[in-house]
């Protein structure tokens, strides 16, 4: 089960020098193959390797092959870069932590989003903003949704959880939110405008980054309550197992449509035109079997 | 002695609730005359009220009458807002701290740029930005000025002594830096392109706003190795009195040009044309002094 690079299989050999897995194990891997080894971060366990991040798909591999991603019928991975999917997890649900999941996670952890009483933003409502809102009630927080359209209102509520919905165009209510959010997690890849978001938050609170887009433009004076604006990228291989056990234990998954390999050209069109509630998930093991 | 809003003189009178000063301390006012006393950040102690804030000129005191600043004679505060002045300082060259000072220093203390090992950038070598050299100098830890022309170097290293200084032009120099850098403070009010120095960031590293820019841009993906924008405004009292005895037992102290209120408007032009090194004092009490 997977998507390019969010991966899941079983153990079908390992190596004389691996100790973690053994055949047959369910396993799963993410964006990072490999990293430097050398570096304060990786040396430091902090998994932010900044020197080499080997990705697991279109990337060179320690021996000098290409990595092929998860649209493959078999892959050799790292031990150190491989997590356990508990027993728990339905495979096709568990692939998708595997990066939408974990970009998420892993801020939230980080700036303590799953302590009672926090309010928490989301921004976005895709792959990974619906993970967001997810683990945030999960985590027993406050959870609002902003769109720029009222349309998702009823996914966002009725059907997520969320606590409250937002039209993020509305400038009266944006106005109405000032100094009363902990934290914002934007998953947009649009260029949207940060001050509204930063003017509600309260001091001290932080605004996440970590939807990809190009420029993003704010003003200063918005951050002088000691205000916080970072961005985050997938996650560490220590958060990662974590995470999974706690969705394994809470039942936190994402919502997902699978399909065969042959349907993928279908379906990365269906994406590009956000046709899709929230991820594709490939069944490569049934997409080979004979009809 | 003082700028509109750092102000330096002696206590004439007290009123029947004052139990901090007596007549005769030499004593201090900054930006901030008066705050809520009932929001969080106010009951908090974290001085950080969002919900009324009165500047200590050309604001509503709670009295009705209008707050003046520090080109008066004689003015009246609230004990809560008034800070010591240590005997070591003299009092024009403390005035600066209350304002110039205090804006680097709170998110030097709250960031951990006091801790010895740490590498910091400064942008912008004006009122504030000398300041936050001088503080990085006295905790001991290596600085590096930012600025848009090579004619700043010889003052940045010789007079204030910094480590290194960086011409922020020179593309190549910038990317040399790649991931080196703990903190920066820009105190520039341009609007600089933050992209360089957030690669220049460590990651975890700290990009400290206090100069106030209309508008600034930047890619996300520059932050996600856990990299933090954030911005900061002057600080609370307890910090305030924190500093000043700081500076007077370390003597850190700012450049500044004494001159009599006669001279404001002149010192007011030359300002405007970044024609002072770096801080304009007026000395009241000479002023109005017969010749």
């Amino acid at each position: 089960m997977c998507r390019r690079h969010e991966i899941v299989g079983v153990v079908t050999e390992v190596g004389s020098n691996v100790s973690k897995y053994k055949v047959g194990d369910r396993v799963g891997m993410g964006y990072c193959a490999m990293t430097c080894q050398e570096c304060d971060s990786c040396k430091g366990g902090i998994d932010g390797c900044t020197t080499r991040r080997t990705r697991c798909f279109n990337d060179i591999d320690v021996d000098g092959t290409i990595t092929r991603g998860g649209f493959s019928n078999l892959m050799q991975a790292d031990q150190r870069y491989v997590v356990k999917i508990p027993d728990s997890l339905p495979s096709d649900l568990a692939a998708p932590l595997l990066c939408a999941g974990i970009t998420v996670y892993t801020p939230m952890i980080r700036h303590g989003m799953n302590q009672p009483g926090k309010r928490l933003g989301v921004i976005g409502l895709g792959g990974v903003g619906h993970m967001a809102v997810k683990f945030g009630k999960a985590f027993g927080i406050h959870v609002t949704v902003f769109s720029t359209s009222v349309s998702k209102k009823e996914e966002a509520l009725g059907v997520l959880g969320a606590d409250a919905f937002v039209v993020s165009k509305d400038e009266e209510a944006m106005k109405a939110l000032s100094n009363t959010f902990d934290f914002f997690i934007n998953a947009a890849s649009a260029e949207i405008p940060l001050d509204p978001y930063l003017r509600a938050l309260k001091p001290h609170g932080v605004l996440v980054l970590v939807g990809a887009a190009r420029e993003l433009k704010f003003c200063p004076v918005n951050l002088f309550d000691m205000k916080y604006i970072t961005g985050s990228s997938v996650g560490g291989m220590k958060l990662m197992q974590k995470m999974l056990d706690f969705c394994g234990e809470k039942g936190v998954v994402p919502m997902i449509e699978t399909v065969d390999i042959q349907y993928v050209n279908k379906a990365i069109e269906r994406m590009m035109g956000n046709d899709v509630h929230y991820r594709f998930v490939v069944n490569i093991e049934k997409s080979l079997k004979p009809e």
